[in-house]
């Protein structure tokens, strides 16, 4: 597609603890960074008729059901037709979309994107990335949680997945692949490692081996491969760690009023910190393997992280993210 | 046991990269903190018998040969009967000492006390267990590395013996016990962790169910259960993430002279938390199963991560920590 042709993503306008607000509020700052975006708002009339009338490059697609969080994903995706997640992903697949984002139920989403947009083709199970800050340079991370069971042909395919979405997404034109594994020999870790490190081997360019848990945060590869369990498992702890010293820190800065007084002196320092390592710099995570953008915000996304997932979704189609990733598996 | 009867610990003078003198170091603080500790140091002569001869309580015990870390571990253990390892597991094999700890070889370690103590009666697979400081209660994690493909019964095995430790050294009346899984629903997960926690619901006492990644850190369980892959990537990515975070910490402290200043002020407080927070306050891994203490140290070990071993190991040795695992796991 020629840089110039307009991007358009589908935006599930009531997705996500903090909807509508927040994702109208992270659409008109994605609108006004972006002049070659536009958005196809996706949900009730009286929500999306009323933004669209005021904004311009916004068209309001009515869609009358919504998803609950606590619905089964594959029966909601069937039965409810006139959700906003479905008619998203029929706009994708429609062609009147290149991309669909929604905060809403993760499950519903990877439903919604595989059944109706489809796979592409020879990709056996599709996955969720998700880029994580770390001290060097971000690093994608797959699969987060789509797959707890996994083969080993299966991390292959993530792996390439996860490369062709470094090299459009990041820029990286040649990606560094790991294996998430207990070692760093060959022989190391679990029977799925050890056969999924000898077809990486033999298959993926730029495989350079194991990492291990401790080299996540680290950095030194920029696609780092795992099954859906132990990388679901990784990045709740990395949150968690986060909150945790970040929360251990805090109290020890206000535990008395002079420590209070130096806190108010670094503030500037740490905020800088704490942007550069701030998870809603990426704003959504990517289902790879679908005939489709599909981008999935974390349930508590706010407007700067719906606008980060319109950006690196308009990276992504702009890069063409999907037939990428084709080309690379048919190779 | 009578809780005055002197406790017997067997210690490798050569195992981990600060050998032997971070671990005589080490020693020498326990033995002072510990009136009723007796230390059989393990070694080659020259270093066992000059400090045995100048230290109370200290019996020498000659070991000719060391494992090397890039050793074959069950090779190494059949092959060089007279190394530090094979004899101090001797040493409790032959009831002449409570338990045994080296910061050597983890692989060695492992194969020396499950070939050299043997299992508990019923024990499938021993595991290692960690201690994790959280910002609430410490909790025990395992397996941490000793199986990276589990089987459901072994996680309810883990279970059982995590929390007879929780009970026996972190003195936890009921321990509560959590399996790590992606979601918080009997029904999330793979294979695996689905079938482990119908069965830990039907068999463990004081099974709450599962946590998550996130939950790690915020406390909230007194044991988490999960196979050696997941749990050695949890531990790794734990200690990565705080090297990671304290550095960027550090980085933003130093950025400027003002902010120098203000991080002095803030020194004793922001040392008080990491202290809270040193994985050396415990010092030692347990490998859970076996018919004898085995307390397996980081190879890093420091003096005091090697006293708080021995601590910790006196500890499991008055509470009983074996017997108690053999009556769990018999009920």
């Amino acid at each position: 597609m020629s840089s110039s042709s307009p991007i358009r993503i589908a935006v599930d306008a009531v997705g996500g603890d903090h909807a509508p607000a927040a994702v109208l509020e992270g659409v008109t700052a994605a609108l006004a960074a972006d002049p070659g975006l536009e958005v196809l708002l996706v949900g009730p009339a009286d929500v999306v008729s009323a933004y669209a009338s005021a904004h311009e490059r916004v068209e309001a697609v009515v869609a009358s059901e919504i998803i609950g969080m606590d619905e089964h994903p594959a029966a909601a995706i069937r039965a409810k037709k006139n959700s906003s997640i479905v008619v998203g992903c029929r706009l994708v697949k429609d062609g009147r979309a290149h991309g669909f984002f929604s905060a809403g139920s993760t499950g519903a989403m990877m439903a919604g994107a595989t059944l109706v947009m489809g796979r592409i083709k020879g990709v056996s199970r599709p996955a969720i990335a998700t880029v994580i800050p770390t001290v060097d340079l971000p690093v994608v991370l797959l699969d987060i949680g789509a797959n707890a069971d996994c083969k080993p042909e299966h991390l292959v395919q993530f792996a390439v997945m996860g490369a062709a979405y470094a090299r459009t997404v990041l820029g990286v034109p040649v990606p560094r692949v790991a294996l998430l594994n207990i070692g760093e020999e060959a022989t190391k870790g679990s029977v799925l490692a050890q056969e999924a490190h000898a077809l990486m081997a033999a298959q993926v360019p730029g495989f350079i081996g194991n990492v291990e848990g401790r080299d996540i945060p680290a950095g030194g590869a920029d696609v780092i491969v795992t099954d859906g369990f132990t990388g679901n498992v990784a990045l709740k702890l990395m949150e968690g760690m986060s909150k945790a010293l970040l929360g251990q820190f805090k109290a020890a800065m206000l535990s008395s009023p002079v420590n209070k007084v130096a806190a108010a002196v670094l503030k500037p320092s740490l905020q800088s910190m704490r942007d550069r390592l701030d998870p809603d710099s990426h704003g959504a995570a990517p289902l790879l393997g679908v005939a489709g953008l599909a981008l999935i915000g974390h349930g508590s996304s706010g407007p700067k992280a719906v606008a980060s997932a319109l950006r690196v979704g308009a990276t992504a189609v702009r890069g063409g993210l999907v037939e990428r990733i084709a080309e690379a598996l048919e190779s």
